[in-house]
């Protein structure tokens, strides 16, 4: 090895201060201890990581120490050559933590909502940060349509820049991949215990840290959660629907089923608040705070719009965005798009081109026009439409009239219909179900038979019929066995038929 | 290259001695020679590897050779500096074929029907040994339920054990997949034939040994078996089911249509015995020959239990686990649940929670209890019962009446349904049948009906239905053309209406 | 580092010449440069590539430099140590293209066909060559049947021989993968484009040349095509389908609708030719363009003999094939079942034993021959045949009468019907129709009605079944929504009581 003499390049105790040639003198952490043969250990000083080796060591991955030796360069690669390794007692916990503490605590916009949170963004920074200074990886699983994704990638680029500055790779220790189901579902869970055991078993990693954005908070997520917790995971949700058993603690304090087996958990129904402030906007925010240089105004914005939130938020990053309310729903359509054709793991930069490239954008949007006006052209002459006891109520078998495998799908294809119906009837309530197979899904433009309701009343009456589901008042799906689909359609119209429709004030 | 002294660490010709500092003077054989560049083998004295550089060599892999040279390590590994290399006329098959007799051949139980395999087991044992030995990588494929993960694992953790010993790396010579049908399908063998071209071709690595389990004994792997014995592959089956086409050889030995594309083939039936070690078990006491330190108390104890295996061996097993017999089927149910779920290669380390950790034993049965209270409850309302001399058949449509994509499957709640059935039926045969679109699924509590007769039937009144299918006398799955179905059950019920049913003697 | 010194190997400034010990000084393009730490550039002389390293160095990617030093050689990779580096002037671009020119550009058989189309062959392998020279990356996606394999296979070949001269490695360089639909379809191109963007911005690599095999003709193509140009790809098609929209430029020379956003397209349409030439044949004379060493004779024997092309072209390479139509005609039956069952990126390596492998071919093709009988034994006694106007008009519901996940599909068995049919009636007009729940596979022996009639019948009767598909006169498919059924087939009959059938001249 070619030796440089130190005084060139003098010396330090601080690893972000290294360079060839360079003398370190001073107290880090071991990360990483990789055998057999010569040791060498990933070691940090909080702010940054090194590679540090030698003969041997009794040393071990968590320990504390005193390291002394030259600091040498090879191919890319800093490290120190030990020359004297021993324990120290420093509180190395203390000094992780005070660099944990985000450098940015100041939300993008002002917002009565996000103050209200604002103590459980800053835990949630601070953990993240935490992960990265001691080289825990970081798994981000998220929901897989537009505000999801601009979740998982908010996250996902914050980590990454803050990764970068502390040495640590983000290729071998920073995973992003999308939920098929609006849930965490069975299989992802094995999925992700599998790739976790991958690189602890095989690769001698820590555990990850894991994030769940965007989904998580209802019991639906339950089974994968408790298995996480079981087996000694931390996780963590960033969330904004409603986690359906909400308990109340104290005024404007909430906990919820999943709670238990979260180390943290932001959503605003927790905080008393409503779904208004999607998970894009606050992942965006906690971005700010993990990484004190992250940046991407169209985000926020993307994902207030593609979630329908009409809150003075959403606004804010409206404006901020420079781009019209109508520009960035068509960003949104082609995140959605992209979303619903590839169902695999998609590299954040193809996610950027399609908030940043208008072109990309445009050609997406000409092509979904083109598909909804075949989808509408399809179904509506096949939609019935009925008058019960004033409500416009209107349903459809989507799987005979609606084209295959082809965007918008058929679950979005009966929100598209019901918007079509409810033109021009804003005195009437209208009602429209789209039926496919097991499932019924549900569009409302007032709450006169919320999907629980609907739920509960296939229960009492079929209970054979087995139904699940979830949703709000105006809209949500119902799964049932398939054989019942005209005695669930039978119990919808039934019920109907005892509502007394208050006439809407205008 | 810093030289160190070797009076330090003294000659040896034994690999497993070599030190950083010490030399070789021996007898070695080349396993892999990578090129271009300076010549780097990997050379073998039977018991261990260990990379050999040099310049260059007119060496090549398979060559015997006398070598001689300093031993370093660099970053973990040790390498023989070759000072002079010589053709050796040592006969290394010798060494390799001594070493590769495995160091333990002694059961883990005494068992009579194991004594008559014995000789078998250890050909086997001796084969995987010395293509470890030998450095060709090892494929086990392996039928995705309780038993065939346990069989597989059993075998990799064995494999793995002693790869780490002899110095071959197991991540890039060990590779384990479930096989999604019951058999080896077409798209495994393709499946297959990729990976093994991709390390051959790419990688310069020997051709793979596979091993089947549970799977590879009958017809419908003849395709996958035959092809890979066309391409020069050798294939090892362990199994324990009904290899259908069965003939004697002697007393107590018969070959199998499958037996002569196999280089090795482990199944009761080829010793005249019946299914009832299962494969899981075969397995177990497989990767104890292989590898003498290898020990899974539970394993054989669940695959005993999941596959319903009657016999003392299964008692010894469940004994020596140290759990009871209903434990050790939730543990059969657990894993089960996750090979539903998880179709992909899982990694041995969550199997190993899976078998271990009793709260995530407990999350996985309780969530299962669930789905079958559900199925159940959506599909016994709607089962047809009938009386057909003497004899309950019940039937159902169970695409209709159970829920998609919930474990326990249409396949297993045919089961669940046919066991409430017989509840307190014992004097009177009772025959259950689940149909699903394209297949009848058929479990019966006395063997009036086997399901080979039932295809046979199926082919002689109604050819162009294609019945084709498999499984006992008293349960098995027929796959039949859709369009008919209902003509299908008809000629069962037919049948049933010609049988006399004899008495059961109490 | 040992220095070894150069006058052992002498002065060059010729990469190909270097060697360990030599002294290089010339004019190179760099087109890598890997940071943090010392610099490595990746550089080429136009012939072939090494590394060079320096501590610190201000030039980057495309520049064009006068580079001295000496080279060694670690674990069988050379490099410069860069002693000395400076700007040149020199016009690289010249010396890159004047080496693209294909050395070989004589078709393997005299063509009149080809003739007419050698420009372009020659531009494109020019364009495949100096993306191989300036180390872009380089995509082959193609049609996964016979055809389409033996043109994606034929491309790999010569691009690897070619990347392994010049000292670029395929395994990170080259990457081929089939596309399931018979397009280039959304879920593809969002897939390269991931795969795309980790090579560029995780790996620093080239943005990759796309080419299109055997597939990316038509309007269905558009999508795919225009995002690629959008985003700054360049694309060439190679492929022998109808374009569907062509417009005349000049004699013999015309446009197609995909055209504008390809950087080359080779289609013998373009030429005012038709689909006999296949896309194999095509992309074997290209792969002997881009490596002069390129033979695969079997190759383009099979392509023709699979895809049906009865051209004198085929006639001479099934000559030099050495085999007969028959057994090619096997060859590509064998690929085609792999095809179908193996969707994933198989081994270039398996499918050239499909090619070579007797054996392997008999095998399959015995399978092949086990399925046909089946599914033709279930489908003939329920396929409907009427007389309608003199027409031998059949049809069947495939998705009812024929067996699930069995080779033939149900797309191909249709075509196996209509052969049966049509046995002997060759002075009536057959026509066959297969449907499929959303779709309906037609083929005839006379263009009594071809698919594109049928299209437009659909859209003017009954619009809201939004009828879309493809193909020619005699054969191809349309797709429906589910529903429309029975009405589509009415409509095919309707139609067919109004054709006033000429009989045919003997």
């Amino acid at each position: 090895m070619d030796f440089v003499p130190f005084d060139e390049a003098g010396n330090t105790s601080r690893l972000l201060d290294t360079k060839d040639g360079s003398f370190f003198d001073g107290i880090v952490k071991i990360n990483r201890k990789a055998k057999p043969g010569p040791v060498v250990f990933l070691v940090s000083d909080g702010e940054s990581s090194i590679d540090a080796v030698t003969k041997d060591s009794e040393f071990d991955v968590d320990d504390v120490v005193h390291l002394i030796g030259p600091v040498t360069e090879r191919a890319g690669r800093k490290q120190i050559e030990i020359v004297r390794i021993e324990k120290s007692v420093m509180d190395f916990t203390k000094i992780i933590d005070k660099i944990s503490i985000p450098k940015r605590t100041q939300f993008s916009i002002e917002s009565k909502r996000y103050d209200l949170m604002k103590p459980r963004f800053i835990e949630i920074a601070k953990r993240i940060r935490k992960a990265i200074l001691d080289n825990e990886p970081i798994f981000i699983r998220h929901h897989n349509d537009a505000d999801g994704i601009s979740s998982g990638v908010a996250l996902e680029l914050a980590c990454m820049n803050m990764m970068k500055k502390v040495g640590v790779n983000p290729d071998h220790n920073l995973y992003r991949s999308p939920s098929r189901a609006p849930f965490y579902e069975v299989a992802d869970v094995f999925r992700d215990l599998s790739s976790s055991k991958r690189i602890t078993e095989n690769h001698g990693q820590k555990k990850p840290l894991i994030i769940v954005a965007d989904n998580g908070s209802t019991p639906e997520d339950l089974f994968a959660l408790k298995t996480l917790k079981m087996l000694g995971y931390s996780v963590i949700v960033i969330d904004h629907h409603n986690p359906v058993q909400l308990f109340q603690v104290s005024e404007n304090s909430f906990t919820s089923a999943v709670c238990p087996y979260l180390e943290l958990h932001l959503n605003p129904y927790l905080f008393g608040l409503n779904s208004q402030t999607s998970a894009g906007m606050l992942c965006f925010e906690m971005a700010r705070f993990i990484d004190e240089d992250f940046e991407f105004k169209l985000l926020p914005a993307v994902a207030a719009v593609a979630d329908r939130c009409d809150i003075d938020e959403s606004d804010r990053y409206i404006e901020m965005s420079g781009l019209s309310k109508e520009e960035l729903l068509r960003v949104g359509v082609a995140i959605d798009f992209m979303a619903y054709h590839a169902k695999f793991d998609i590299s954040t930069f193809v996610v950027k081109d399609l908030f940043e490239k208008k072109g990309f954008i445009d050609l997406i949007n000409e092509e979904v026009r083109v598909g909804v006006e075949t989808q509408l052209q399809s179904t509506m002459p096949y939609l019935r439409t009925l008058d019960i006891n004033g409500i416009t109520f209107s349903y459809i078998d989507l799987e005979k009239y609606t084209l295959r495998f082809t965007y918008p799908s058929a679950g979005k294809v009966i929100g598209l219909i019901h918007d079509k119906v409810a033109e021009g009837k804003e005195s009437v309530p209208v009602l429209t179900i789209g039926l496919v197979s097991d499932m019924m899904i549900i569009r409302a433009t007032r709450p006169i038979l919320p999907v629980q309701r609907i739920i509960d009343l296939i229960k009492e009456k079929l209970p054979e019929a087995n139904a699940d589901g979830g949703g709000h008042e105006c809209a949500g799906t119902v799964k049932f066995v398939p054989a019942h689909m005209d005695a669930v359609l039978q119990i919808v119209k039934d019920e109907l038929h005892k509502i007394k429709v208050e006439p809407k004030e205008e």
